[in-house]
This record gives C-alpha cells, structure tokens and sequence, in this order.
C-alpha cells in the first residue's frame, strides 16, 4: 500500500458538487479533483433507482483522508453519501511530490 | 485489503448494459452500479480498433465476488468481457454499512 | 497485490491524448485504454484551474509499469502529468490471459 489514494463519491450534479469540491481543494485536503457524468442504478427504500450523477475521484494523501472523510460527510447533501478510498499502489516522482506539495506536506 | 471492492467491466451501450445491471442489484450482487460513457482503444484480431462503450462500476463485497463474476460471464454478450476488480481500501462507516445490507449481509 | 494495474493520466482533450494511446498499445504496453470525457478542478502556480479533460484508464501488467511511465513522460506535452497505478486485486481467468497474450506476455 503507498501513501496515496483516490477518493470516490458522488452528487446529483455539478451545482452541488463545485462548491464541495473548491472547498476540498482550498483546505489542501486533495490535489486534484475530477468529475465524470454518470448514471447510477441502486435500491434506495426498495426501489430501484436509475438517476443521473456526478462522480468525483478526489487524488490525495493517506494522511488527510480521516479529515477528508470529515468534511465530505459535513458539506455532502445526501444522506448516506458514498465515500470510498482506492490505494494508488504507483505513480511517476514527479505527481506524487506534486500531490504532496498540495496537501501540505511538500 | 478490505472486505470492498469495485468491479469494472464494460458493455457495448447503455441498452446492452442494463438488464444485465438490473438482474445483479436484484440478486444483491452489487449495492451501487455506475455507468459512464467511454471511448475504448484496444487490437483485436490484430485490428487496433477505437469503440464508444460503456464502462460500468460496481460497488460490492468482495464475498460475493466470485457469483458476480459468474453471473457476469453468464449474462455478458463479450466473448471475453474485462472484469477486474479493485480493492476498496477505505470507506465511510455508513456507507460501507449500506454495501453490507445491499449485498445479503446486514 | 495482483500482477495486473490499471494507470490512469490525463490529457486536454482527443486529439491530444490518441497518438499517445495508439503508440502506447502498438508497443504492447497495455491491452486496452479507455478514454473518459472529465472536467478537472486543482490548484496550478497559486490559481484554482477548472478545465475539461479527458481522464485515460490504461489496463496492463505491473511487470510493463517502468516502461509505461517512461513512454508516458516521454509523450506527454504536460510538465507534470498525472500517472497513477491502481491494483486490480482480482479479474476473470480469460481477461487476465487476454492482458497477458496483449502485452507480450501471451
């Protein structure tokens, strides 16, 4: 496992997701955020739900994701947002010194 | 490694993917699928070939992984379809919790 | 950790990002890339950026990952492009046989 990782969630649309985003970024808890326009399929309260959504893969540091966590769970509209973390086993010198430095570690 | 992983796989269209999508929420093989909309280059037959797809992401347990698989290869128009399967690392409690009830276990 | 990775980099758009795909794929790199139309939001020299991109999944062996890297830094027109790996844990027999017989392993 390395000491980076990107971090998935989702909003309804890209309204609600840059006020959240821009926030992320201004507390230095993610180098890089970017949006996907997608179409979700779940049970939501027994129905099966087929919305379009935004999701958001947040490129950052390990170390910040509790505080990251704290702060999507506190700025997200939704009641039980998806948050999930996926280990970025590699990457060049370069980008990894680049996500430290916007995380406030270089 | 987590109990939670993110299965991708990828369908020619939307009218393709989604009966398939439907027929794994509802036997809880997945808590959330999401669609996006992709362009995917690959050689085929030794044809470099450049396609409008579909890539599909479906949050699970890794428990159940080996049944989606099946159901997947079961149901897929590929004949050999990409399934691979990233590890979940991390994740809010309450939604990892709502993954667990989507998938048989809560 | 599996043999096989997903790399993820970035370019502006099509027309940028294709050649670099194609020779990616001719020099047997990767068994399939898939373009993902993104808008991305990060920080650059003191200025909050929000650009359209296209985000770029390259499916390959970690064995191939130095040389990738390098092809990618030699190509691509950023100063820092991002280039991340992610693992992929698991993946059906076939899939995996086809990344193998893709990247000269076969």
């Amino acid at each position: 496992m390395s000491k980076y990782g990107i971090v998935l969630t989702t909003f309804e649309n890209e309204k609600q997701a840059e006020p959240v985003i821009n926030e992320i970024i201004k507390n230095k808890l993610a180098a890089c955020i970017q949006e996907i326009k997608i179409k979700s399929h779940y049970i939501w309260k027994d129905e099966l739900c087929h919305d379009d959504e935004i999701l958001v893969l947040i490129k950052t540091r390990k170390e910040v994701y509790p505080e990251l966590e704290k702060k999507l769970l506190e700025l997200h509209p939704y009641e039980t947002p998806e948050i999930l973390m996926v280990d970025a086993e590699k990457g060049s010198k370069a980008y990894l010194a680049w996500i430290d430095e916007q995380t406030g570690k270089g």
